[in-house]
């Protein structure tokens, strides 16, 4: 048996009952890694165990991959793959582009996904065939659009400051052939790819969980996810996704080493 | 007769009819310098005659300084201030961190200021005393936080591209000192900063219109805002506006030249 929209909507659901309330309250923030700065809020955490319980009752032989609690099951035909607040800096600072990630992999490939923003009611949900979006204006199929050149090109990543070395030098060459770029916006960008508004995300070391619900959205709305190898991203690393075929292609001349 | 709240609700109402049905439709985008990449929608150019209408028809004896419009009477008492979409670029690619802005200087001071971002919202409105949200949480009145060391600090600037020379050293060694920074957020930056969510803006290059409707949200929530001389922002510029008035000290202390 494998779930519908309505239990990703249960999910969604109830980790906006953890994340919402804590929005903008100046909610703890606690320091993973000694030393460097990675916020996790209550909201996280206890966003993550709110997923994980309803899975765990509902579908008790699949395995969950998730950011806060560790791993369980992973080479089940099922794994689910979870980012409770993918964008902890933007919700730390108010800002409503953070998201609950939630994807479900089969034999290692993301089948479906979702990426739910509370605040503005924003909710993007791969179905196995088609990605649907539901907020303000409505609902709709998503469908990503065909620009087919980087000098047409819009392109959101997070921070230039995540790459390094080579990575650095690629994106920057990159970065400078495009229309319009934009920094900052985690998973609200590949949303916004999804739904055909910009046309390339970059992104450099990716968890699983940073990527695996939003794999479907793309795929299903039209678009091409990958590495920067053309690989599969299921796994993360640096994360490449486009609206159409032919301007992955392109972007990835530049990206590929 | 000064405006009251329910004159500036109907300016804000007024630009969002213009603004909302072009939000993330793909509308036409004009290029206003040959060779520059200035995006302005017809949303842009519509919502500031909406704007302007309404003025020019309740309070024919003050100034009007718009972006797309030009200057009407700016050594009057009373001029409006209008940038009817703050955030072109965010505007352009789906992302709802935009916003309009509508400030009124009296003898050049900013006295009244409203942010309005239509797809999420949210209207901030500066009364002259007070500055109030309302929002999907419902209303309340604004305060700035009061983080007081640079180290504490989450600063937010649209771009580090647009920082050239002793600007660029001087930011970047106070984005250096800070907790945490994040880029592109144009005017809902200095929104979250009035909410007391983040503490400190920097920007480069603002015009009068960029920064007239945040100058009351700001101050009237108990921030600081002033140019990296110390100086009233009413004419933009090099603009800084600080959560606290220790803090906006410390961080004049590294960016004034």
């Amino acid at each position: 048996m494998l779930p519908d929209r309505s239990f990703f909507d249960r999910l969604a659901d109830a980790a906006k009952a953890e994340t919402m309330p804590r929005f903008r309250m100046g909610g703890s923030v606690i320091n993973k890694l000694e030393g460097g700065f990675d916020p996790v809020t209550e909201a996280d955490r206890s966003a993550e165990a709110a997923i994980r319980t309803l899975i765990e009752n509902t579908f008790p032989g699949h395995g969950i991959l998730g950011e806060e609690y560790g791993n369980v099951g992973v080479d089940r035909e099922h794994v689910w793959v979870i980012d409770p607040i993918d964008g902890t800096r933007a919700f730390i600072s108010g800002l409503p582009v953070w998201g609950t990630l939630i994807g479900l992999y089969r034999n290692g490939n993301a089948v479906m996904g979702l990426m739910d923003q509370p605040f503005t009611g924003e909710r993007y949900f791969a179905d196995g065939e088609k990605s649907v979006y539901r907020g303000p204006g409505g609902e709709k199929v998503l469908s990503t659009r065909s620009c087919e050149t980087l000098s047409d090109a819009v392109l959101f990543t997070t921070s230039p400051h995540l790459y390094a070395g080579e990575l650095r030098e690629r994106f920057e060459a990159l970065q400078a052939r495009v229309r319009l770029f934009r920094y900052g916006c985690d998973c609200y960008a590949f949303a916004l790819l999804a739904s055909g508004h910009v046309d390339l995300v970059i992104e450099c070391g990716l968890k699983p969980y940073d990527v695996g619900g939003l794999i479907p959205l793309i795929e299903q709305a039209g678009g091409v996810i990958t590495t920067w190898q053309g690989g599969p991203a299921e796994m993360g690393g640096e994360i490449i996704a486009a609206g159409s075929p032919e301007l992955h292609e392109r972007a990835l001349e530049m990206l590929r080493i």
